[in-house]
């Protein structure tokens, strides 16, 4: 697999280069939270089971570093916050897609999914 | 997303268990080393840029609970050990084919690939 540097890191392969943007507990579950169009801030908590505020807020702030996220501020009373999924984000949901279903195979497999 | 146990762990999503299998920094580029069939220690080792020996035994006892891999030894002067995926591993590579086309794709994105 091919070997690069990417903002003075060094990845082994691109599989790894995929997983620095996807990868994770909590990144799949908000890139498919999004996949509807722009969400609010607090629509998008209430969405993902279990994801504190604080973790919530890093792993935006980490998808918006990476450009997979973009987030606009309206100037409202009180101010609106929206999160939307860039176009390279939804590039994702075919291998989310496929991770699911490879999720679902395994745990048939081993009886705790119907 | 379903949630489910599995050993008394809870996964939020059929994701977070395929990742469980497949995730990390190396399992994907052993499962992709054995692609090809059984292979020796020795060989795997040495296909694998960077892994060290403590990381490629601990990964390979871990893919080998979760029955991604199984380990034969030959009784021979010295003994041979080979490694081989097990179908349910096999499963795994249309996941790492697409996982890798994205990686390339986000790369070449930002200018770090050809």
């Amino acid at each position: 697999m091919k070997e690069f540097l990417h903002q003075q890191r060094h990845y082994y392969s691109p599989v790894e280069f995929a997983m620095a943007h996807i990868g994770g507990t909590w990144k799949m579950p908000i890139l498919l939270a999004l996949r509807q169009g722009p969400v609010r801030y607090g629509i998008l908590k209430s969405s993902i089971p279990h994801i504190s505020d604080k973790m919530l807020i890093t792993q935006l702030r980490e998808l918006e570093e990476k450009k997979m996220v973009t987030r606009h501020t309206y100037i409202e009373k009180p101010p609106r916050v929206e999160y939307q999924l860039t176009s390279r984000a939804e590039k994702a949901f075919p291998v989310i897609d496929l991770l699911a279903e490879y999720g679902c195979f395994l745990a048939r497999e081993e009886g705790c999914l119907q």
